[in-house]
């Protein structure tokens, strides 16, 4: 049975480090599924771990341990646990706070009930930062659906959507001008049900799903 | 010269990649800052590098090209150049939208100036969830700076932030019950001021220090 554990490590900051300490965990056939490094440079770096791992996590950590590199090793909840599915909100900022408190709102009423939902922003001006910013969700972790909030966006960001969608990315828009809406999953033209509508769509607690709507503009 | 590259490896989906490819980086004296991985399990993984390099990423790419393992690599521009520095929300979700909308407003100021702040949120409920999520926020890559925002906060919340204020990480609490303001950094009253102060602490292009402060209520 695969279980999904995060490691917290603190070693000694030097190179091949990280190499080290994926060679320890290849030997016990975990799955990586992501690296966070903070404090490299300095003293002792933290090295955060999440790992896909078929056998309970005792002799995994007993192995890190004994690196000489290493000063410990510690057993913590996941940030996928702690934090779950991802909302991103990206536009102007008159808009994307409109739409960020609806998101919140309703990711509140299923986070009470169990699930995990956050919702992260990024106010943001210009054709090629947005397009840039688009594509990079791909590299987001925990990254669940996208919400453009903006009153005019087309042509580089419009490439940029169809690339997300294609990786199987939801993508709402609200209705602005510009070719961005007529690429998306959803067009909404409040941005409070914007965000409700965005964070129904990808709750588990929900009864509400893109692909059952029989129109894609509100 | 070491320069911070973003690097886009596409896969092949098998146990001890990530360990090949971080042997290639460390032969190039690269000092991994993060690593995400999408897709693991599936035909083709993407694995996201950042990476501080002393050299030009050329030899590295080609390097990483000629590994049987790897499909394809490409330069892209990092999270922390698309995404900036990153404030968390977190608490009920009346307050953090309100939070939210302050701090998105002024990260729209500060990012129209050159800068990259994001905003972050997760409604929360729950002693032991939200103090689970403020220590994992020292595991949250490029956060700046945290904000409680809800009506009561106390018990294992307050240990958590005195844990992660003494990693360096800026933490400001709503006026509130509970022993959370009393080791915050800044206690700001007005939800939206919050935000605000928040990002204009954390903000290169603001002239506003919580050092130089000569209260902490507001």
């Amino acid at each position: 049975m695969t279980e999904r554990i995060g490691l917290k490590v603190r070693t000694r900051s030097a190179p091949r480090v990280l190499h080290q300490l994926t060679g320890v965990i290849a030997q016990h056939d975990g799955d990586i599924l992501s690296v966070d490094i903070t404090g490299a440079g300095t003293a002792e770096a933290r090295v955060y771990f999440e790992i896909d791992l078929p056998e309970p996590p005792k002799l995994l950590v007993e192995d890190l341990g004994q690196l000489d590199v290493v000063h410990s090793v510690e057993l913590v909840n996941t940030l996928q646990t702690i934090y779950g599915k991802r909302i991103i909100i990206m536009g102007g900022g008159a808009q994307v706070g409109q739409v960020a408190i609806g998101a919140i709102s309703e990711a509140d009423r299923h986070n009470i009930r169990g699930e995990r939902i956050s919702v992260d922003t990024i106010p943001l001006v210009g054709e090629l930062p947005l397009a840039d910013a688009v594509r990079a969700v791909a590299r987001l972790p925990r990254a669940s659906a996208l919400v453009l909030a903006g009153a005019l966006m087309g042509g580089e960001i419009t490439e940029a959507v169809k690339e997300v969608r294609a990786l199987g990315l939801l993508v709402v828009s609200l209705n602005m001008a510009g070719s961005v809406p007529d690429v998306c999953d959803l067009v909404v033209s409040d941005p409070v049900q914007a965000g409700v509508m965005t964070v129904m769509a990808v709750a588990d607690t929900a009864k509400f799903s893109v692909d059952r709507l029989k129109r894609r503009v509100f």
